[in-house]
């Protein structure tokens, strides 16, 4: 006996929500059930949305941030340091210190960290762009706010060895950041205890 | 001084998908943020198909299943039985049922179930359209395939009262031991139900 399972279309939705991060088969075949019973109220939105920020939203060609415009605002800002660098991991990395407020340099997103068992290598992040940028940008220093894990120091490591030979001051964020802990998840204080307290590398 | 927050529209984008069930606001950073770095790979995909899906899906107004054309096929389908229709909480239920393979019959997606915690009440139920159903269709037996929960069991006890006067027989899914559970992890609801209702080998 062949069971009738849900129409391709669904099926294929159900596969693309599958492949986002936390979601497995199950919760997203009960994510479209919900959108299709929300079809006004939130699955007409989600697409508009979608296409909206598909068409408006670009990847900075200067730091790697995302935004409306490029380069994005933070990098268009003429009351932000240009002698200050922090380099971070990812663009969430990137809202998690603009939300703290404790920052007003430049930011440097890596798009990433270096994992040998991600199969994450030097060139898979934007290490040439930021050995560009703070070469001809006139950076002072460099600030590495990167995760404290073992392939987070790995990558503030190497990104200093890179960097050392051209006289820039290069910092990481103070111990505060727990050990273990990914940026994303800090409450605002021990990003500001971290910032406050960075130790020259 | 004022943090500079992700882009209005990013964050229009986020909220939306805390909506989702089992998705919060930072979950929902951390998809959109994936989403932006797989633009070409899944965010036009599922964009696209977030739209086919508002175009073509349709809930059938028979049973209330989700399927391509209205009647769905499972009630277009001839070679299933009229005379017995199975009661569900859900499509995904009826998803569930269809994947086991096990019925021929016709379907009801009720569209949730009673809760006065959650405020749902009969009128908010696909319970009228189940009444018109059962009396004009031929209807022998009701099967209340509903959660073994208390506001399950409420609902199925509601429709049972609804439905006796109709002459119809009415059933529910048996209670037991799931197969290939362990009897230790069970609770004592479900052992005792499994005792009662234990059978000659």
């Amino acid at each position: 006996m062949v069971a009738v399972m849900q129409p391709s279309s669904l099926e294929h939705l159900i596969q693309l929500f599958a492949r986002l991060p936390g979601l497995g088969p199950r919760s997203a075949r009960r994510l479209v059930l919900h959108l299709i019973k929300q079809r006004t109220a939130l699955m007409r939105p989600l697409a508009a949305q979608l296409t909206t920020v598909l068409d408006n939203i670009h990847v900075c060609s200067a730091c790697g941030n995302v935004d409306v415009q490029d380069p994005c605002q933070i990098c268009r800002d003429p009351r932000r340091q240009r002698t200050l660098m922090c380099v971070v991991a990812d663009v969430a990395d990137l809202w998690a210190l603009e939300r703290a407020g404790i920052f007003r340099g430049q930011y440097h997103v890596l798009g990433g960290i270096l994992s040998a068992i991600d199969g994450v290598a030097p060139e898979d992040l934007r290490l040439e762009q930021l050995a560009r940028r703070t070469a001809g940008d006139n950076v002072q220093e460099v600030i590495l706010a990167l995760g404290a894990t073992v392939e987070g120091q790995t990558t503030a490591h190497y990104i200093a060895d890179q960097l050392q030979a051209g006289g820039i001051k290069i910092s990481r964020l103070a111990h505060g950041v727990p050990v273990g802990g990914e940026l994303d998840y800090l409450d605002e204080g021990t990003l500001t205890a971290a910032m406050n307290a960075r130790q020259a590398l």
